[in-house]
């Protein structure tokens, strides 16, 4: 099971049963609104605060996953899952609203796949039948925590990323229906010496590099194997530093087959400035776009690299340098994707 | 392998082949100063931080851990681990040190045990030879972020408890001398409407008891097969707690074998209010003093329940209740435990 140092090969194929994405306004006016199960008008969700917005989606996300299966909500061992809040409170209270039991985590941007690593090495080693998987952000909750409240209308360089208001979730099972989840390569800490907040995809570049080429090393197979090479959130920035330092370490992997989902989930003239970001960016465009593409017959095999910048705004002030992280999870059409 | 509905028994009954502990001087002149392995005269460990303070501990831990075994570091395929301060920053930059591929964990002070459950399981179903598991913590720091610098003097109820300073960490492995992990059963958030950050024991207790009462069930044990039965940081106040929910709830539990790292760590006098507590608490006292008293043949079963307040100064702030919970990990004399 386990390949090489790094990476883990699922004998058992766990599959995503079924999938619950949620967006906000800026969401519904992008580039994928059809990808969404349900898609808000408003930051609030009459909710008293953002973070209880970010909450309410988590929340959706979930019920919508089990909605969409044949299975019961209290079958569901483990919900796994974590944001970008400090003590990831809005992923803690939808743990408690779900009730059921509960691994926090926190990988920032990276949570996504990190979550969906995890959950299928307990599904693949039947340690559940059954997980919830998921991720969630929310624009103004984040602004207000790292940067400034949105009504204070502070301007960013055109290297500053745009978070998602959303949430992400996807229901692992042993059997069933559905894409399976074929290997995962945990990240490791990388860090360049970059310092800029406001350049996160620069900074994750070489982690998501890092990843993808001990991917493909220790799974041993080429990138051509796999149909899209799709990164979280390194945004314009980002993808241009890694397909340079792809282009330098010799890896053969053509523009068109690299995507990135900070760059899938709005379209052109939204002020997203070099793109997309947020732990709900990966989460929502792998589970709702590229999955729909998969179950369309679009495309059958994609590697998910989703890229965490792990700084807090004290690291930043305590001039530290931002550590990145990144982990790939491989998705594949199952025998059975109807 | 998953019993019930939320407890998993190891079959392949992973090691703790070493361990490293580490503390501050508070702990120095606690009650168990002989159980670790490293205790600093200061609180700054030469650093310019608090946080950097924490870090450099949680290093110390692990590199003991792998100093007191017979691997090299290089041969250690994860780190899992967290803590307490936003973004769980100090646990992300040990990783950045210890260039080990990284899950980064937050379940407050359930940290340490949901990282030994998870290490557990991935040795146990052949997904890493060797895991470093660990949480820290630090008074200064953690005092700062949730409640005021240290240097303000702030009064405090006789229901607060005292955060411990340092690291506690295991290494796990599929095979070697010492200690074997033989089940975990996972929590699920309990909150039962306090929301005083103020009397942490007291909210955390009902978690304990929730999960204590499942493991018992679903591993078909009587209290009476642990030689002790081990809460996180319930401190005095969470003790009475969780013992008179347990007598109402019939579970036949006798006083002396149901302790608390954060009634053992610290010394009769020294000012610590109703306990310790933090992410560090039960991982330091497990990893040391109670691996000890196993490896002196003086206990030969335990089972460790870390409990976990999942609160944030701003969900505090926006009155929300504290939602808590609590992961249980039992672990027991190997066969060769020289």
């Amino acid at each position: 099971m386990l390949v090489g140092h790094r990476t883990w090969v699922y004998e058992n194929k766990p599959v995503i049963i079924s999938t619950g994405t949620v967006g906000g306004p800026f969401e519904a006016n992008g580039n994928i609104p059809n990808d969404f199960d349900i898609l808000h008008d408003n930051m609030w969700l009459k909710q008293d605060s953002f973070e209880k917005s970010q909450q309410k989606m988590m929340e959706e996300a979930c019920q919508v996953a089990v909605k969409n299966s044949s299975i019961q909500k209290e079958q569901v061992q483990f919900f796994i899952g974590g944001d970008l809040i400090n003590q990831i409170t809005p992923t803690s209270f939808t743990a408690k609203t779900l009730d059921i039991p509960y691994f926090g985590l926190f990988s920032a941007c990276a949570t996504s796949m990190e979550s969906l690593a995890l959950s299928a090495f307990l599904i693949n080693g039947n340690g559940a039948d059954y997980i919830l998987s998921g991720s969630a952000s929310h624009n103004a909750a984040v602004e207000k925590q790292f940067r400034y409240p949105t009504e204070y209308g502070g301007q960013k360089p055109p290297t500053a990323q745009w978070t998602v208001t959303g949430a992400g979730c996807a229901l692992v099972a042993k059997e069933g229906k559905g894409p399976v989840i074929t290997s995962a390569t945990i990240g490791k800490v990388v860090d360049m010496g970059m310092s800029d907040p406001f350049n996160m995809g620069g900074a994750m570049a070489p982690a998501a590099v890092d990843t993808l080429e001990t991917h493909l090393r220790e799974r041993n197979v080429e990138p051509s194997y796999y149909d899209l090479i799709i990164t979280g959130d390194l945004g314009h920035i980002g993808r241009h530093v890694s397909l340079d330092l792809l282009k330098k370490e010799g890896i053969p992997i053509s523009e068109d087959q690299y995507v990135d989902c900070g760059l899938t989930i709005y379209r052109e003239g939204q002020p997203v400035l070099a793109g997309g970001s947020g732990a709900a960016c990966s989460s929502v465009v792998t589970y709702g776009h590229f999955l729909n593409q998969m179950k369309q017959g679009l495309i059958n095999r994609i590697l998910v690299i989703a890229t965490g910048a792990l700084h807090s705004t004290l690291s930043v002030q305590q001039k530290d340098p931002i550590p990145c992280i990144a982990h790939a999870v491989s998705i594949e059409t199952g025998s059975d994707m109807s």
